[in-house]
């Protein structure tokens, strides 16, 4: 028996042994199965949906919109995306409840917390006219960035990250200075899963007398996140990801308490205005996160969000980060018996403290092979220039399954180079 | 029989007759039934669910979302708001291929429209400082254009629109000059059901060298609107009411072909970036109305959306706007047989060519009238200060039902006043 095959077998019993003491194991079967479906690996670019959304879905057809019709707004709908945002809140951001809201996308969410936070910034001292932001950081937070500096007048200061890591402590203080208006930056980075340091990095920005706005859309659902207690202004998210909402989900955005009398946001649509339904003339604010409304709330689109919420609620974020933990720790000790002899090479930080939920690793061919992996049932995702993305979703995620995926990308890698 | 109640039979008698030569009467019973429901008059607001619905779903979750995974991106979904976008400008907005999107809300498309119209007149001669909106237009349009004119050191012209008609193209011409920059304004008034005069008013924008957005909002799947044959710039509008999308559905956006070159939108996300699975650094827009989207599509959002379409196109919009307009003048043939006599009055126009899907009537008891109608099972909309809104959706309204809504509306003013 060669080495590489010594090295599978006892892969292969770990995994067994390791799903066998998992005790979210059983969740495995709240999902709907998908044929021929080998090894899901991207539980963080898209989470599976659960098998009771269909009937959850049918059911608000039936009962809620087709029963109560317009009613439905008025008894239950227009608080809905604070009853969620408060549930998302205290689940998985350690936010008190009044601060989190479910609403648009990641990308409107953001645009809105950035022009807000500039302006709140601003306000304060109009010496502050530089934008943080990585060169790493996911498009639309860089894309966005650039936007509003331009319009506003602001520039921006590049913290260059290293691909295979992420903005460290250091690197952001040695960015922010007294002109820093805001710093933009994800928690976990959504190439190398790098784990930034939350409390650091805002305490960093607060010393310094600036604001700052967390990308948590590699954190939600999967890393305990503790917005209050780090003291963050702003945060913005999504929920197709560790939170199962489906393509295209509502986001969320949180902004702190403290923000939300001063808290100005652009895009002034009738939901955020005090006394909405006397539909007067003047745009005012309403009190509370109800100001960071624009329209109407995507209720129907909240759904399957609903029901992974539960689970999480269930599970409790903790039990889900300990096996996330195990999760990567055993892709990497895999991908070093497996991979790592193939010229594979680990581009996820090797420290579980500074590592999200998922791992890359990086070969010249993954592009080539990606489509041949998701031909054949497992499915990874792939993130330019090489980068295979492993998302190991907790909630629906075996150490099996991840150890499928991976043989397979061994062997189909052993047949191209 | 006292002259009432001649008249009440005689409006029944017209009733069965119309309901029974209604080509789109079969139609009905293809929406989920309400228990307990007298009259759905509030279509406007938000359309009734399809039957086929809650399967098409089921057969979403199973087989795309839970069986293609992130697969399902590439295969369909990326496209899906330009597909769904086509179908809809075919269908609804008289918009040929590639002009029409399915994306965010209402507000936030306005928002965008708004915001890249200004700087496109703007951009051609910097003299026009001026946006024209009308004091009676749906709050988020003026308070859109409120916060656009604040942060972009434009003043707003007002119109002072009559509640119960709506902007002229006399008011129109008096209000454009050569300072004008974007003419924002609903096709259809939401309050009085005001049909503005699209082709008329667009010209007139044009001939000042300004460029106009409409909010079709109430148009939409009701009333049949040429954009390109008007040579409309800019539209908007929202897929919940007529298009019977759910509760907040995503809305739809139409950017000319000929503004797509100049055309910068403020929120500049990932998915509407040129090559965007790069991931590159540096903003530049995608080619086309690609370039209107910023975050990752509702997909599943838009599940219901895509099931009304398919019964829009198979009726067609000149067979609904046929319905609509026989709906409208019957109710306004039984407010004068059952309401005028009590003190209510007609808040919208008498003339069907300026009239749009919906009769509003007006009485000081609405207002405390509209919560007991809705217990009752007969479902208006209340629009302060007054307005009895009846919003008679084509597909799911029959005659019969529209005038139980009425006589109960008589029985329950009787008993108040």
């Amino acid at each position: 028996m060669s080495k590489l095959a010594t090295g599978s077998l006892e892969l292969a019993n770990r995994a067994a042994e390791l799903d066998a003491e998992d005790p979210l194991a059983p969740y495995g079967a709240l999902f709907v199965e998908s044929e021929g479906l080998v090894a899901y690996l991207d539980g963080n670019s898209l989470g599976r949906p659960l098998r009771r959304t269909a009937e959850e879905v049918r059911r608000f057809i039936d009962e809620d919109w087709g029963g109560r019709l317009i009613r439905g707004w008025d008894e239950r709908w227009l608080d809905e995306p604070f009853v969620l945002g408060d549930r998302l809140g205290a689940a998985c951001l350690g936010a008190g409840p009044g601060q989190t809201v479910i609403a648009d996308s990641t990308t409107v969410n953001l645009y809105k917390l950035i022009r807000a936070a500039v302006e709140l910034a601003g306000g304060l001292e109009s010496s502050r006219t530089e934008i943080i932001a990585d060169t790493d950081n996911f498009p639309t937070d860089r894309y966005l960035v650039e936007g509003i500096a331009a319009e506003r007048g602001l520039t921006i200061r590049w913290i260059k990250a290293d691909p295979s890591s992420g903005v460290t402590p250091t690197q952001a203080a040695e960015a922010i200075t007294e002109r820093t208006a805001v710093v933009v930056l994800s928690h976990v980075a959504y190439r190398s899963g790098y784990l930034a340091d939350g409390p650091a990095i805002t305490e960093l920005a607060h010393r310094a007398g600036a604001l700052i706005v967390w990308d948590l859309c590699h954190s939600a659902g999967s890393v305990p996140v503790a917005l209050d207690e780090w003291g963050v202004d702003f945060a913005a998210g999504c929920t197709y990801k560790y939170l199962n909402g489906g393509p295209g989900s509502p986001a969320f955005a949180y902004v702190a308490e403290r923000h939300h009398e001063a808290f100005r946001q652009p895009v002034q649509g009738w939901l955020g205005r005090r006394e909405a339904f006397e539909m007067a003339s003047g745009y005012g604010p309403a009190d509370g996160i109800r100001r960071f409304v624009s329209g109407t709330p995507p209720i129907f689109g909240m759904l399957p969000l609903r029901d992974m919420l539960s689970l999480v609620e269930e599970t409790g974020i903790a039990a889900i980060r300990e096996k996330s933990v195990k999760l990567t720790e055993f892709a990497i000790d895999a991908h070093r018996t497996l991979l790592e002899p193939l010229g594979v090479t680990l581009a996820s930080p090797a420290e579980a403290e500074r590592r999200g939920g998922h791992v890359t690793l990086e070969h010249p061919a993954f592009r080539a092979l990606t489509q041949r992996l998701w031909d054949g049932g497992v499915i990874p995702d792939f993130r330019a220039p090489q980068g295979l993305r492993l998302g190991l979703s907790p909630l629906s995620t075996s150490f099996g399954e991840a150890l499928r995926g991976m043989e397979t990308v061994r062997e189909e890698l052993s047949r191209v180079i």
